[in-house]
């Protein structure tokens, strides 16, 4: 899926809502243990309950593979009943992988190519090397991690350069030019909203995946209004907030709701932006 | 495992020698495909000829990864077959992780619960939160990147602060502090032997794991010239120059050579240091 297309999407939908699906065995209610799949058993409820209201799911992969390997049938069943049910969808694998040659391609290939994943979320440490093997992908993208919402982010991220740069934007500088905007999406949390402003400086044209609205504090308000282009250029990613808004039987129903709500309020930043 | 016993092991077996289990099913030896996992198939009998002159395995998650569900089972009996025939090891998943929060919790639990690892490798963008939970599991080690050997490592761990301190000092410098020496490990390639005398400044205790010596073009001698310290303080990974040094049906005997010839030159370095 290139820019264009997903940009299509957003405005069909009137959101630009990525749900988490940080599945957690131990969080999902418990009249699903007793399914045969109980972590597929959840997506698939939830992906019936929310997929109108969104435009991209993005499955934590530490939930699947601390299963072992059957979190990884849990994973691809989800990943392909996604497919099965709507081609309206961009699907992350927020897996931060960050490695080098032949074992960054394979990782490419295992995510591209064995799993039909649109994005992957990828650490920027070793350099270009982690992310050229991805880009080999057509319409496939690399999300590279840039400013995180994480409380020790400050540890390396803004370091500054002698230019009083911080290793963020370096980050942003150089990895906007591994590809085109159809290949690269950056990672930047929603704590930090005001930052998106000198951000857009940076990469004026690339996505942005944007988690750390609501459980983690950050301003739905304040990412669309810094963070917004012409092709609104976000993905604002909700997790909690919706999959563990209730843990009871009607969880599905529920997150239905809080996927909507989330949605109404993005077609109103949509609006104003005439964007849609 | 502590850092003495780390320590003993490489005594006895004097080697400091890593083994990476990069196990590509398209390059096993043909006669194993007919095996019902031809990648166990192949991890085994690679650790039944290598095993006594090898002090550390370290499987390469990305090869497994690649193969889906299937790999992880691989993985999952790769480790337990090495557990099972010699307790004198230390397993590393090379997965180069870096998540926060209850993610990296998970990656935690993952590597060290269900799998047995003694250490995972570590990727330091998103700063302490990324390493914390896996200090929570003692006898256990973070693995963390510091200075790679890949040409892209300079697009930013060379890029110098105020200090003229360039990033990767700054990554081994905060997180020496994160944890303990029976902790904390530092991810430093052969390629750049030299840079092993200032790193070492930095961190005079920690262990080492050098990727790079062989097919990576790094030097033995100037590995343990500058980066030995009193627990030797290395651990010298070999992954291609050993697995696949015969493709044909005696890879597994010619991998015992490869594996006994460093042991020996390794034996030399640690009587030269006196640590034998």
């Amino acid at each position: 899926m290139n820019r264009k297309e997903l940009f299509r999407i957003i405005q069909k939908k009137k959101s630009f809502l990525c749900v988490g699906l940080d599945t957690d065995i131990n969080k999902i209610p418990a009249h699903l243990h007793s399914a045969e799949d109980p972590v597929f058993e959840f997506n698939k409820q939830i992906v019936d309950a929310t997929h109108e209201a969104v435009v991209a799911y993005k499955p934590n992969l530490a939930f699947y593979e601390s299963l072992g390997a059957k979190g990884w049938v849990s994973l691809e069943k989800t990943v392909n009943y996604i497919r099965s049910i709507t081609s309206d969808i961009f699907i992350i694998a927020d897996a931060k992988r960050g490695d080098i040659g032949n074992t960054s391609a394979m990782y490419a290939q295992t995510f591209f190519d064995t799993y039909d994943f649109d994005g992957v979320t990828l650490a920027p440490y070793m350099g270009l090397d982690t992310v050229s093997p991805f880009l080999e992908f057509k319409e496939k993208w690399s999300i590279i991690l840039a400013l995180t919402s994480n409380k020790s982010a400050s540890d390396f991220q803004y370091i500054e350069d002698k230019n009083n740069k911080p290793l963020f934007e370096n980050v942003l500088k150089t990895a906007k030019n591994w590809g085109t905007n159809d290949q690269i999406m950056f990672v930047v949390g929603a704590t930090k909203a005001e930052a998106l402003q000198g951000i857009r400086k940076i990469v004026p044209d690339n996505f942005l995946l944007v988690p750390g609205v609501g459980a983690q504090g950050g301003s739905l308000e304040e990412v669309a209004k810094y963070g917004m282009n012409n092709h609104c250029g976000l993905l604002v990613n909700s997790s909690r907030g919706i999959i563990y808004a209730s843990q009871g039987k009607d969880f599905a129903i529920v997150a239905g709701e809080k996927a909507v709500e989330l949605q109404q309020q993005m077609e109103i930043h949509l609006k104003s932006f005439g964007l849609i």
